[in-house]
């Protein structure tokens, strides 16, 4: 299985965890999901994210689901685990686990409490120190949910100082100009180059792409959506892209709603046939009568531009 | 002048404040800014909020600005004036004053610092009982800005008690759910309807009037847009509303960016020929060249796109 | 062993959770620790909670060091465990496996994220029922920690509700006259009165104490302080009680310190020889020369004092 | 009027604002105040901080505080005037009407939503900037309150960048070995020695004394004894200074609890005499009963330990 690397581009989804209607891992829509992913298209899988409920998993079910997903995956994509946790022994307990299952690489996001620059960068420094150069790591930037913020300088001190950085899950909001100073003063000073991964289900992927981002880590319900975007960025096609963006950018839109985005989502796979229940743990959204109708509408919505523009 | 009341619906456009590119204020800008959003049909004005930078101005400014503008408006729509403040007593001083230069209501956030139901509907009361009745009051329900989380009964307790509170700008995120619930329990309990307008740039604004709301109450610098949407739903026309709304959303999601978005909606509203500056004081962003050539895009891509469906 | 009640009084000690040097849970340190508690006159302990690192073990881990301490208590006192998780069946699991070890009872706090007071009650209800009638729960009032406030309203009302409620750890800070509230509003409806132990390393024990506390749970080093504290309120001698309260208050007041004050308190358990090493799980507080001085300093102002007194 | 250096060390007390029973400034009580704190040793005297409710004040009133302040003091101490503001240009005109009137210098806390390193310290030199050189300033660093963190490498920039800022109000919390750090890593870099005065009400004054503050700029409302610890200090008595300490420790605690505790320091400042009301602007704490009697018997307490040790 080879690692994970910066020239990772495309859409790495970020994969949600199927339960069953009682909240049991349903690893049968495991495999299900994994394969809806990647008849979609992705580049790559993310799993034990945020989205993926990995606070709500015993130890044991993250290991069983891992394993179910790497199976599955069968090397056709790498496979990036998320690994954070409140302490650095586990953190690096996870990754070991992840990358002798055969993961890509781990992604990790600052842990809790850390308020000024050298605080955030002496985070990543002992992590790195323990996981050693032989795990690619994945940076998440996601002060919306961590309450931690990486400034850009932090950034580049550690692109620089640890090689095992291949990659920033870009997801900071207001960030689009974080990622254009990341990326010229990046340059500026000759460093590497990283991938960097745009999240927030993808609300400004176009801009993104075109400010020097390589592709979207987010967990959109139609990553086929994220995959043309990238696809047609990555030719030089960017109107077209933008043109297939805004189709689905209402139901995008949607889904960007922290805590029941999460339900929404696992609904739209539900109804796509990716998984078999739209399940999430309690306590978690549960949609009543009003949002599932308004999904329809908008996912009727969506059917109806597409078949006008011919691109369904 | 009549008061605000709650029947009030449409479009109450939130104004921003125009600064000369020295940061002076801008009142001949603020003329212009009034004569452009009437003559893009909106229902009401509300002056002095968050985006107004509000917060920025001096005690003096504050009422020049609401004069000159109350003189511009000179009655053809209803004003509502922001009074939020640390101190009751200069609440209850910027209502009367406010009251006094002939605004038709005002609209009042809560204070900070406050963490519990009790607490917030205490300060509400306080505050209405040095206000009396013959102020209106606008709840401004913004937990993303204030910190302060208002529930939903506590917004029942306060419909009940308080008849002064007319209407209320609806801003919470994710905030759907909490729109049907405010409807649905008012009801069920036979409390008077208010009027509902809905703020977060209109992110949401069809599926919150097929939900219940009354209009919107927000900034951005296409009124027209949300007038129109506005009118196709009280018209019953909802899917012609969510056309127009949808060739708008790219740009909408753009403006929809804390900080920078100011900045975006101010250069938006000054190419459009509604203020001279787009000039926000300082503490405050300020684009750059990527920003304002994205920004051109979108705008070129609405163009395109309202020619294409005859919108425009 | 007999479960945890609403008469429960006293010094219910929050243990830490002893390390090597090296980071591994010390089993032998968990012994002398709980032998260190009893001798000190303790009437119960908690263990597992967050002063316990609970966050930085593993399921593993945690389930060792329980049976560990279950097991060297052996019935003398309570043993209450912590189970807050972010999970509902988890949160079930965690519980069930401490009652059948022999725990008197499970201490909850709030899920994240709850905002209003319909949103913290809903919370507690839903966990109550899946624990069921027969598991007695201590609610953590903690919000400096969590970011949840629980008004008075919302504890009366679960109080009402929920008979498996019978303690509240008290730490909200300031705090002081909520606590007077909820002994006076709970009296005048006629309610369950429930133990009230307080937390904040006991900073305001005396006055809380004197507003209707039962007792403290919480870690300071010098457990005997706390012992004799309350003893002398509950024989009706206050000013002994916060004669010897003020001795030691320097010394409170000193690791009464987010972060670094478990390093400083593991410190003080490490010199009284109750654990064999002061390691804090990384990230954690590393104490420096300074520290370490500034500790012996006050240790041995605290010796003197209680010699000049006849206290020692 | 000579302004305010590096050199300032002992107290510089912060002053309250006070109010009639019915929320009127109460001029005359400023003027008892400035004497009461005069009387009692102070070297420094700062107004219009978040402790003098400044926020709650009028432009207007603050301006006739501050003038009458300075008409009082009248050359005996420096005055420091706070002119925190969400403008830079309103900043910019308070310091200049504050240094126009003979304040000595001006304290600047940093502005809101301010998350990075680089967001701090681009705050400091864009406002520096507009003050110029002849504006002495003091950095407040109080993140619980202000919610923003200045790491030491940022206030080393600034001490190194920028002439005016020639004290540091230490306010952090934890915060002892972040001032340790300043002065070490000040010194190992050859950097001017500023200031530094510790706020948090004074509650670790001994071991910052010792660690190398200056002194103290808090509002406790003994002053007498912060002078008194300083003064042991500087005479290189520290016992004797922690002894003193310790006797007001108790009262020093309870007055340490945001919110109520300005109720309660005006209330200490109205029985020692120096204000005629402890009324706090609403919304703010009022005392009731139990707060009052739970107030006096501190104090009888402190007036006996105080006659005991023959400090009184």
């Amino acid at each position: 299985m080879s690692k994970l690397n910066e020239q990772a581009n495309g859409v790495y989804i970020i994969s949600a965890t199927p339960f069953t209607d009682h909240g049991e891992l349903d690893l049968a829509s495991a495999d299900s999901l994994i394969d809806f992913y990647l008849e979609k298209g992705v580049s790559g899988i993310t799993i034990l994210g945020m989205m993926g409920e990995a606070h709500k998993l015993t130890e044991e079910e993250a290991l069983s689901f891992m394993q179910r997903v790497l199976a599955r995956v069968n090397g056709q994509v790498p496979v990036v685990v998320g690994v954070s946790h409140a302490s650095h022994r586990h953190v690096e307990r996870l990754a070991k686990t992840a990358m002798d299952n055969g993961a890509a690489g781990v992604m990790l996001a600052p842990g809790p409490n850390l308020a000024t620059d050298p605080q955030v960068e002496n985070y990543y420094l002992s992590v790195a120190q323990l996981l050693g150069n032989e795990v690619p790591i994945c940076l998440q930037d996601f002060p919306q949910s961590t309450r931690v913020h990486t400034s850009v300088p932090v950034m580049l001190r550690l692109i620089e100082a640890l090689p095992q950085i291949v990659m920033l899950k870009h997801e900071d909001l207001p960030g689009m100009r974080k990622l254009s100073q990341l990326r010229s003063q990046s340059e500026a000073l000759g460093l590497r180059r990283i991938s960097v991964l745009v999240g927030n289900g993808g609300l400004f992927l176009p801009q993104e792409l075109a400010r020097g981002a390589d592709g979207a880590m987010t967990g959109f319900a139609w990553p086929e959506m994220l995959v043309q975007v990238c696809q047609a960025y990555a030719e030089g096609n960017p109107g077209h892209g933008e043109d297939i963006f805004d189709c689905y950018l209402p139901l995008l839109r949607h889904e960007f709603q922290y805590g029941i985005g999460l339900g929404l989502r696992k609904e739209a796979l539900r109804r796509r046939g990716a998984i078999k229940s739209a399940a999430v743990r309690q306590p978690g959204p549960v949609l009543d009568r009003i949002d599932l109708q308004e999904l329809s509408g908008l996912m009727a919505r969506l059917e109806r531009k597409l078949a006008d523009k011919g691109l369904n």
